[in-house]
């Protein structure tokens, strides 16, 4: 949510006539993020979110709108999209699709607690069979396909090291035989920066822009990696139990989930560690951008090689 | 929104596991209102207003939540009903309709500013706007068939002076001509108590269940019945001028509304002092039941028929 796309204020009240939100009262850039522009702004009925998509086309964003539209509208904590008077969710603004979403209250968390945790893995539980009554389709964008072509567009700029680890990752993952493990809808990217906390409750997911069809465990791998793991790999078992023990009281793990769960660990941890190397080799230009270090990635997939925690440690709490 | 009907915990966590909404952290049973039954519900996943419908009926409710869900979908600030896994937006509980709907932050203020009558008067241009885009239908229930039947139930309890009042605005209302006037979705009930304000941000519109098809001009003149004028027929020529201007900003009057302007004032005091009557004089059973005086809304009706305010005192702002 870097801004890449610097909104004039005239630009931005012919946008919002299109809507029934009132008028304009004032706006400002957000810097956190990555991959889009965002603003805040307040009308004079309500706070909102515009986000300016700075890779996604119009023909795109109906699935990742129609999504978040649906979980809001069955009461997942998430961030929800205005209609516009036509009834679409997005238009164009500064040459690029736009779209107004409710703006959450709350605030993320650095260090959540283990009730935080458990709330965090309720919630997720509760959107994944929210998502089973969507309709949409979506690959994940961020599959193995995409680390292949990154693969290549990566491969003069990493060292020796790095590439060799590299190859053997990409080697073990696409060997891996995932097909027996439940799918469904995934966010892909619950980082901590992606929910919004009021206290113990999550007030808000955010940031859908990379949901689509996937299995359901990587999602916790996401989770477990940012969440219950620090920069240096070590583990924090007290989290990981309260929030998977929560997730597996409103949708019991497989045992096929059990076997795979290492190797989901690990696909997380690539999948990020690769988007930041390329964020970071091949920076953006914008006003206010954002990078995430890759290292700390690439060091929870090394400790994830050496050994993993189980899914769900000490069984259902 | 009395407690008409006591709901016990078991029986509420059974109707919870058909929506998204994580478990029952507790409720409590809300006073203020007179037609439904309502609850404050908290779950794992937010705070909520379970409506449990006294008088209506599963087959008259969709107009009713699928017009509160287009309007909150458009950014509208109103009352907005969860989604259940069955894509339904209302199930039974204590064998009768009920629907669980976003608790929506704020409070009704007695005295509305200058300001917060203009921020009411704007968003309630946008919610006839937003409404232009549904596509339900409703006759209105309060109308004057309704007043008909009203005034022949209520007949041998009224003293000779309200009875010859009664007949007398009735006969009025009858023979007025209203139908080149625009038509739309409106509210129908928005006295103070339906309207929730942050500071001076209306941020909730609730009890939408009187919502109808009828000349918008009638939501503008309950809220200047309730809004600008006192127990004693006063009135209030600023909060009045600061409502109907922005108002007018977004949606300008037709001169066929300037004309009509005084009967319809009338008209909408005319109905809820029928209402407010009949539930005076036939109450209903329930724990913790709440019924207002109809004698204020007596004596506005009683200064419209001497002198009206003009529907725009002095020119848009």
């Amino acid at each position: 949510m870097s801004v890449y796309t610097r909104v004039q204020a005239a630009d931005l009240e012919d946008f919002l006539a299109g809507y029934s939100v009132g008028e304009l009262e004032g706006f400002e850039g957000i810097s956190a993020g990555i991959t889009n522009t965002n603003y805040f702004v307040d009308t004079g009925s309500g706070r909102w979110v515009l986000t300016l998509f700075e890779k996604l086309s119009d023909a795109e964003l109906p699935f990742y709108l129609d999504l978040m539209d649906h979980l809001a509208g069955q009461g997942v904590p998430s961030a929800h999209p205005v209609a516009r008077r036509d009834g679409r969710f997005h238009a164009r603004l500064n040459g690029k699709p736009a779209a107004l979403v409710h703006r959450l209250r709350g605030a993320s968390v650095d260090a959540p607690d283990a009730r935080q945790c458990a709330a965090m893995g309720a919630v997720v539980a509760e959107m994944h069979k929210a998502a089973d009554s969507f309709g949409g389709q979506n690959a994940n964008v961020r599959g193995l396909d995409w680390m292949q072509r990154t693969r290549r567009e990566l491969a003069e700029r990493l060292d020796a090291e790095d590439l060799a680890l590299l190859d053997d990752e990409l080697a073990f993952q696409q060997a891996a035989a995932r097909q027996n493990l439940p799918r469904g809808v995934i966010h892909a990217d619950l980082f901590r920066d992606n929910v919004l906390f009021e206290g113990h409750h999550v007030s808000g997911l955010i940031d859908f822009y990379y949901a689509c069809q996937d299995i359901l465990l990587f999602d916790l791998a996401v989770i477990c990696n940012d969440w219950c793991i620090d920069d240096q790999g070590r583990f924090d078992p007290a989290a990981w139990q309260a929030l998977s023990a929560a997730y597996a009281r409103r949708r019991p793990y497989s045992a096929d989930e059990h076997d795979a769960w290492p190797g989901v660990l690990r696909l997380a941890a690539l999948r990020f560690w690769l988007s930041r190397l390329q964020d970071w080799l091949f920076p953006r230009d914008g006003d206010d951008t954002h990078q995430k270090d890759p290292a700390p990635l690439k060091e929870i997939l090394l400790a994830h090689r050496e050994r993993t925690p189980a899914l769900l440690p000490t069984g259902p709490a």
